[in-house]
């Protein structure tokens, strides 16, 4: 899928192990064969379990990896993710590299379900941001939607988004809701940032395909929905938690955008143990 | 410092901004000045200005960058940490990608101190691990310096971390020790895993530079502070939190690492406001 | 605005002069300074200048570019586009790869123009496609929009069309939308592509956002668009020339997509010349 | 044959795809397979059909690709060019960038070819210039040679031309000889460009390996030819279009250099068909 | 071993063979297939097998590559390293770099043995420096290791030695070992360079782990070894030959580091014969 | 001159620094300054002093580099070769690479030079060999013009060497030349390696333009000279040394190519010395 994920790994296994692995080329024999286990150590939704092999076979083309679990599963504390056959050096040098982006991307997905979940029947959707590891995004966004949310746009080039200072610059929503048109691909749509109903009532009336309420009160939002009344998409945006989520689901906004996904999400503790 | 961290940031700029952010491109004139302030939304230890400062200056050569305190200060909340000056599309371009190298560090940087803080006055230190976001190493492990923590091996390359793996290949730890210490730049300390006080001893008495005490509990600690006696360095490690961190230094242990400190800081809230 | 234009010009550049120009090494003084003027040998739309700048200030940095038309403006046959300064031997190497690159930039924005030119007063827009030059898609599209034209998606990543092969895989127009509308990010508009005025209702009734009408007759476009009724965007593709393009504009689409505006346009003749 | 292949294909197929072609990823099982036709729509020279092939098999390395014409056949208008089976979505990934760079170099190779065809029996052999597109160079002058020409050198490494410039700055014709011979590799003979038929005796006097004919007039071209009689190789150059080649070639000239080859050459009418 | 030797071998082969060998392509039928043996001219260590055959295989895939001896092994002149079968083009394009490199890596091999062997039954030990050939370190580093040498630091990153220039900046050798020991990782020993007998005394007495003896007599050299009495590592280093080398090893030094064998090991003579 | 010299000494630092030089950055105030000096410590040809100079400036920038000697110049024991001055930290970690470079490209000056002595006054020219250190050619073959001599072809791209493995592969000599003729660019020449007179006899008769003797007596060489008298430049090779030369150079013959002046010169004595 992803072309660049060579590379990635390319890199990140350039990092750990440079010259190479010290320890393993003076102590474990060339040719010395292991298998080993991921194992879950808490319970997660799995995902990136493909990244982990291709860091194995980047490492040593003969590793064989056997998936014991689909991506987006859940799994429970003790599920075994994956076996790992191969060379012993090959194994103990990807383990790392393949943990460190397994754990990571593992992580992401479990916190989005858990948002998702919160909004399970409202039909608000759940987003990410471009608040993403530099470098790391493309598997980022891929683990939120493993996790059954969707995508924000990917960065500044594949979505329009106009803020407070792009208004300010341009001299009114119209003004700018225009030139972006005027400039843009037909493909994307326009969203705007709003803070007040007016503004609300504003990007609305000079057509905005999509309607950011930023940092708004519940009160606020409901307002809006019912202003918007389904002629723009309405995403609510700022500050957003596993608290409160629900409550802004409930306002009847069609979009949910969370920086916390990417940004906070806590790695799942997940081990290689040799057998 | 680091000759890498170009290209680390040219990847980040690209990985956002690729074909243009068309956005800005749309609205903002292109002869278009502004100024803007970077503001600590919530108390943190500061770490990586200079690696936001390159960003800015990354997508505009001219951008001013003054930074308003030092790395490693304690900023509350609502500090004003920077202030940056140029070109109005350089400032909304470089934005993203500043904030989430600074807000990463700042976190990394942040829950090092406390931990430190924590066993102040024992004599441990806080060191990091491998457990490090692909492709951030670096200047992960730099924040941890800031925060004052000291940087465990950086890689599989220049340290010898020898464990129950290695030692079972090689048919015990003494062997063990003895074909690293026949294999390895004269310059490296060789560092083995103990999970037993038996190991314990066997390592002392091989010569280990440095005998790392796995998932022990306090009173084994202990136990093993008392048998080195100063011969050999002693790390504990595993699993460590900030509630536990505190007790284990009191057991005489010289270093303590904690995966935690770079694999679970939470991103600091931090913003750019266009003045 | 393009990140990535320097490293194509230092491909380009080591493409041509690789281990060093050796006739000008051999012949031209070290230290010697001329003064050239880049002149257009035929009417053209001027587009490219700030590349052919980059070029031979990668050769040598303190050359002097002083561009004498802006971008897009139109050059007369005999026009003087810029005037080049500095050391000779960085004058000789960076002529070719400049020129190369600005006589293709300008050929595309004339070529564009044209067809902009012929549907004036129409209200229809002309968009370029994916058959560009593999490496010069963003400076291609770039001359595109300098001619007036406007920019269809950048690649595969930033835009949705559905085609006959992808509704064949999922089962129908219907299935294809929603199944898309669930996958993409909420930014992006979704396209299909329909060839009979049965598949223009089957889009329109299933939401889609674009329909492109695939070399239809001009009787059919017309049918489409008052079926359409402004309820989608109706986009025309498929063979169009300038003998041509005037005729469809007029059936009333929004947009015109052709592909001869980045794959056919011929190079424009501009030389070098030293005083 | 070219070791730089693999990574200009990469970069094409980053190009386009970036991080993913999401209207495949949305509607085409991952698992779903088709073989597809390449199909010339107009009469042309084939060339760069294993560049097709390196394209998809990048995209995914099992995809079969069988030829069905040969580099440099001339295949009718509807001929049957290659096959291509696999992976669905890799057909639908790599169709743009594959027919792209195939396009493009049988345009190049259908060119070439009538030009060579224009001069048979001359003895004038068709020879290409330094005005290809940037990173393009190696496959379209390898599609020139498909197409019976050969080439000039590859840049301003691998031969010596001396220009007015050149011959300026030394100080005349025999002094810019005498120091080329000096400084390059004895592998490389010494081409001189001359407008009058007195820089061709001096040229010639001097022991120039090859003169270039600028812009000359065909009389003039005669006289030079008879002038040189076989003691130099004689190149005309300068504006020559299929109209004018052949009387050029009849003044007796040994090379005929022709910049539209590469520049100017059309994409020729290439689809691909999923069965 | 080393991830970065593929893009070595990528750049070597492409600075020597880059758009074509062209007299091979000119003159060898592309499917011609031949064998050929790679030949000692004269007496070596061998090293860097390996590298020779992966640089066949980057040509051509399909090469067969066939060691006949091991690393390490004692080859007389007339000796067959190696057989290598397959395309004929291939094995000519690949030839000049595979000996390039293993010419080079033998020379080291050989040279260091030298020194080995000079100094057996002394108990010191033959390191290299980091006076290696820009680019090829690892591979340089290696070659020492297969002729018995071991590896002092790979670089500046992973090993501490503090010379005379940091001694004056930090205001002495105490001072400078104890901010070293707060900053660096616990992992790596601190080296300190000495001049004198009393520099000795005053890096032992501040817990240097190894001591560098430079330039000293052969009489300071025994003092400084009773003086440190096995509480440090003693290196020698400075203009260390074979002549002098047993002399130094004497000593009772334990490691003694030579620049000369990276920076002036002569090539080994190898040839490729086909068959 | 040469573009990708950035990118040679980007990899050489990278290579020694890597992640930093941990000694300097814990013991060297960030602010300090120094001056240093380069000096020769034995005598030398200097070459490649802005090799230097470059090294130092991408550590950074504001290093001042003043050369006190020209390229070519021959530098006395003792000689003051440049001086350096500016951020003590950027001279510490910029020495050894500079100096490895340096030191490397002094050696084959020098060596070179005393070559070019060896044969002077017999119009015979000393030129280098592809026997040259994988990444530096192109260095190493400036270091040879520094020294006097002149370059053969610098890759197998640039220059048509027909051996008796090509010579075999198409069934003479005669055809060999033909086709190499009707395939390379007419602006290259091509040398034909010869063991025998009849050889040689056969080359000159099918229009070589460049003879190789290859390992061929003095005598052969003489009368090869006198058969060729002139219409082919003749070229002696094989383990040819400072001994042989002047007898090799007194046989007439234009060209002598020396595998050592790349592979086996030794590297010059030069000091870095802090003031």
């Amino acid at each position: 899928m992803m072309l660049s994920l060579d590379s990635l790994i390319e890199q990140a296994l350039l990092e750990d192990i440079h010259t190479g692995d010290i320890t393993t080329q003076a102590l474990i024999p060339a040719d010395s064969r292991s298998s080993a286990r991921l194992i879950a150590k808490e319970e997660l939704t799995l995902a990136g379990l493909f990244v982990a092999e291709k860091v194995f076979k980047r490492v040593n083309a003969d590793v064989e990896f056997t998936p014991c679990l689909a991506e987006g599963a859940q799994a429970a504390k003790g599920a075994l993710l994956a076996t790992v056959r191969g060379n012993t050096a090959a194994l103990l040098m990807g383990e790392r590299v393949a943990l460190n982006l397994l754990q990571r991307l593992c992580g992401i997905a479990t916190l989005t379900l858990r948002h998702v979940t919160a909004v399970a029947g409202t039909g608000a959707r759940i987003v990410d941001t471009r608040k993403t590891t530099p470098g790391l995004r493309e598997l980022e966004k891929y683990a939120v939607r493993v996790g059954g949310g969707i995508n924000h746009r990917t960065g500044l080039y594949d979505g329009v988004l106009i803020k407070e200072n792009h208004i300010a610059a341009t001299g009114g929503i119209g003004e700018a809701i225009k030139r972006a048109r005027a400039y843009i691909p037909h493909t994307l749509k326009i969203e705007i940032e709003t803070e007040t109903l007016t503004q609300v009532d504003e990007a609305l009336a000079n057509g905005a395909d999509i309607i950011m309420l930023d940092n708004m009160s519940l009160d606020d939002m409901r307002s809006a929905v019912a202003a918007i009344a389904g002629r723009a998409l309405v995403e609510a945006s700022g500050g957003i938690s596993l608290e409160t989520v629900r409550a802004i689901a409930e306002t009847g906004v069609d979009i949910i955008s969370i920086g916390a996904l990417t940004h906070s999400a806590r790695a799942m503790d997940i081990s290689m143990l040799l057998d």
